[in-house]
C-alpha cells in the first residue's frame, strides 16, 4: 500500500478490567486472549500492509517503557508523547503533526490498540478499501457490522455507495449517532445500514489537517506549530506551550460529525471492544467454563476465571467472573461486570493507589 | 490436676478444606481462625491443667516435622508414631501403651486437634468434671450440647446423674447413636439429654486398657507388648510386628458402645468441627462478608474468601466461598461446600498428586 501509515493509539486507561488492568499497565499491554498483547496484535494486524518504518504510536509518557518493550521495532521519532490527556482530537492531532512533518502526502490508518479483531484477512480487505476511499479525499471510518443492539457504542448511519473501486464497498456517512437508548439501537440494527463506531479511521493527512482547520482551529494552530518544530530542538518547548491551547474534545464530536466527505467501510471483521470482563469472557470462553490455568468443574457452567498457573475448581457456580492477581481478587457475576468500576472508584476515594 | 495427661490426636487428613488443607498439611496444622493453628490451640487449651511434660501426641510419620515445628515443647519420647492408619482404636491404643509405660496411674484426656473450642474457661470446667469422673473409674466422653439437628455427628444419649462431685454434672451414658437421619436428629435435639460425640474422652489408662482387653483383645495384646518395649531398643521392631495385628476399628464402635461405666459430661464449650468451608465461614464470618486480607463489597453479602495478603473485591455475589492458594483456586457456594470432596476425588483419579 503506497504511503499507508498506521497510527497506533495507546492512551487508554480503563478501569473495567481491574484488577488485571492497572494505571501502570492498561489493557492494551496485557495478553488477554492468549499469545500476544492487544497492542502487539494491533501492529501485527497491519504488518502486511504497513512496513515497520511507517508505524507511529501516540501514548502518555508513563507508557514509554511498555511501548518500547512491546514495540521494539518502533522508530524512536515515531513515538509521539501526549503530555497529559486532552481528548483524542488533540492526541490524534499531535500525531498528525508528526506524520505531516514526516510525509505530507501520507495516508494514515488510525488504530486504537485496545480491541480484538478476529478476522485478520477480512480486516486487511476492509483496510485496503478504506485506504482507496482516503486516497480519493474521504475521511473514512471503519463501521463495525453490529451483532446485537448494543447501547454502549456510537452508531454510524450509512448512505449511498461511493464511486471507489475496492474489495469492500465504501459508503457515504449520513450521520453519526451517539450511544443510543435500547429502542433506538434495536431499530437501527433491525433496519441495517447502521454500524458501530469503533474509532478506527483512515484518511490523508492533508485532508484531516484541513478538517482540523475548519472545525477545531485552535488545535489546528497547535498542529501547525508542532509540525514546524518536529525534529528540531524546540519541539518540547513548543509542545509545552501549545498543548493546553488544543480543544478538549473527541475526534468524532469535534470533527467527523461536522465534516463533509466522511465515508464508512462496513467491517465484518470479528471486532470486540474488550470493554469488560463479561465481554472478554464471551470472546475466549463462549459460554463454557474457562480458566487460564486449567479447571475442574462439578455442576458448574459458563464461568470465566483468570488465574494463571493455578488449577481452578468450580463447584455449583454459574456465570461468574473471577480474576486472581498477586494483590487483588475479584468475584463478580458476568451481568454485573460493568460494576467493577464501582470498586475502582471506591479504591480511588480511599486513596489505595497501590491497587489502582 | 494430679496425674492428668493430654493425648493430642493428629492423624486426620480430611479433604473438605481443600485446597488449603493438603495431604502434607492437614487442617490441624493450619491457622484457620486467626492467630494460631488448631493443633497449637488444642495444646494451649489444656495448658493450665496439663503441664508440658504430661502432653503426648500420636500422628503418622509424615507429620513429624510439622508436629516438631508447632509443638516444640513436646518431649521426643511423648511423640507416638502411628505407622499407617488402622482406625483410631489402634492409634489411641498405641498411645495408651506409651502412657502406661510412663505412668501406669495416668488419667488421660484424649483430644482431637481438628476442632475449634470457643469457650476456654468452660472447657476447663468440663475437663475438670470429666477428670473427676475418670478418677472414679468411668470412661468419660465429652458430650457437645447440640445447637442444631445435625446429621453429620454421632449422638450420645445420657441417663442418670452419677455421684461425682464436680463443677459440671457427670451423667451415665445410656447409649451411643450413630449418625442419625434428620427426623431422629430432630427428635433427639428436641428431647434434650442427647449430645454430639466429638471424640473427646477422659479415662484412667488402666481402665481403658482393661476395656481393650475385654472388647479388642488383639489390640490389647499389641498394647501390652508395646508398653513392655517402650523406651527400649526393640520398640520399633515390636511395633512393626504387632501393628498389623491390631483391630481395624474406631474407639466408639470397638469399645465405648460396648463398655460398662461409660459416662458423659455435657459440654457447652462453643465447639465446632471445622468440617467444611461452610462451617469455617460460620465460625469466622457469621453471615457477614469476610476475607482474610480485607475486602471491598458492592451489593455482596455473606461471602467467605480465603486469600491472604490480597484485597478481595466482591460485586453482586452472595453466599460464596472462595479459597485462593498459590497453585489452586476454589469457588463454591456455601451450600455446596461438602462437594469439594468431589473435586479432590477427581484430582486423585487423574493422579494430580501435586495438588492433593
Amino acid at each position: 500500500m503506497p504511503r499507508l501509515y498506521a497510527l497506533v493509539l495507546s492512551g487508554g486507561a480503563g478501569t473495567r478490567l481491574w484488577p488485571l488492568s492497572r494505571r501502570a499497565t492498561p489493557k492494551q499491554f496485557l495478553d488477554l486472549v492468549g499469545g500476544s498483547t492487544l497492542l502487539r496484535d494491533t501492529v501485527e494486524r497491519v504488518s502486511e500492509l504497513v512496513p515497520t518504518e511507517r508505524i507511529f504510536a501516540v501514548a502518555p509518557p508513563e507508557h514509554r517503557a511498555l511501548i518500547h518493550e512491546q514495540l521494539p521495532e518502533l522508530r524512536a521519532d515515531h513515538f509521539v508523547v501526549e503530555p497529559y490527556p486532552r481528548g483524542n482530537a488533540a492526541a490524534i492531532g499531535l500525531a498528525m503533526a508528526a506524520l505531516y512533518a514526516f510525509d505530507p502526502e501520507a495516508v494514515v490508518a488510525v488504530l486504537p490498540s485496545d480491541h480484538v479483531v478476529e478476522k485478520r484477512a477480512r480486516f486487511r480487505e476492509v483496510l485496503i478499501a478504506a485506504t482507496a476511499g482516503a486516497e480519493r479525499g474521504h475521511l473514512v471510518t471503519l463501521g463495525i457490522t453490529p451483532t446485537r443492539a448494543d447501547t454502549g457504542f456510537g452508531y454510524i448511519e450509512a448512505g449511498e455507495r461511493l464511486d471507489v473501486a475496492a474489495p469492500v464497498e465504501v459508503l457515504a456517512v449520513r450521520r453519526f449517532i451517539e450511544k443510543p437508548k435500547r429502542e433506538a439501537a434495536e431499530r437501527m440494527v433491525a433496519a441495517g445500514g447502521h454500524f458501530w463506531n469503533a474509532g478506527m479511521f483512515v484518511w490523508r493527512v492533508d485532508r484531516i489537517l484541513a478538517a482540523y482547520r475548519e472545525h477545531l482551529p485552535a488545535t489546528a494552530r497547535a498542529i501547525d506549530a508542532l509540525a514546524e518544530a518536529t525534529g528540531g530542538p524546540r519541539y518540547e518547548a513548543v509542545l509545552a506551550e501549545v498543548w493546553e491551547e488544543t480543544d478538549r474534545t473527541t475526534i468524532d464530536y469535534g470533527i467527523l460529525e461536522k465534516a463533509r466527505d466522511v465515508a464508512v467501510v462496513p467491517a465484518d471483521i470479528g471486532w470486540h471492544d474488550v470493554g469488560s470482563w463479561a465481554r472478554l469472557a464471551e470472546i475466549v470462553a463462549q459460554g463454557r467454563n474457562w480458566a487460564s490455568g486449567g479447571h475442574v468443574a462439578v455442576d458448574a457452567e459458563d464461568n470465566y476465571v483468570w488465574a494463571p498457573g493455578k488449577l481452578v475448581a468450580l463447584v455449583g457456580v454459574e456465570g461468574l467472573v473471577v480474576v486472581d492477581t498477586p494483590d487483588a481478587l475479584l468475584v463478580v457475576p458476568k451481568e454485573r461486570a460493568e460494576d467493577v468500576k464501582a470498586v475502582v472508584d471506591r479504591l480511588r476515594r480511599e486513596e489505595r493507589d497501590e491497587l489502582l
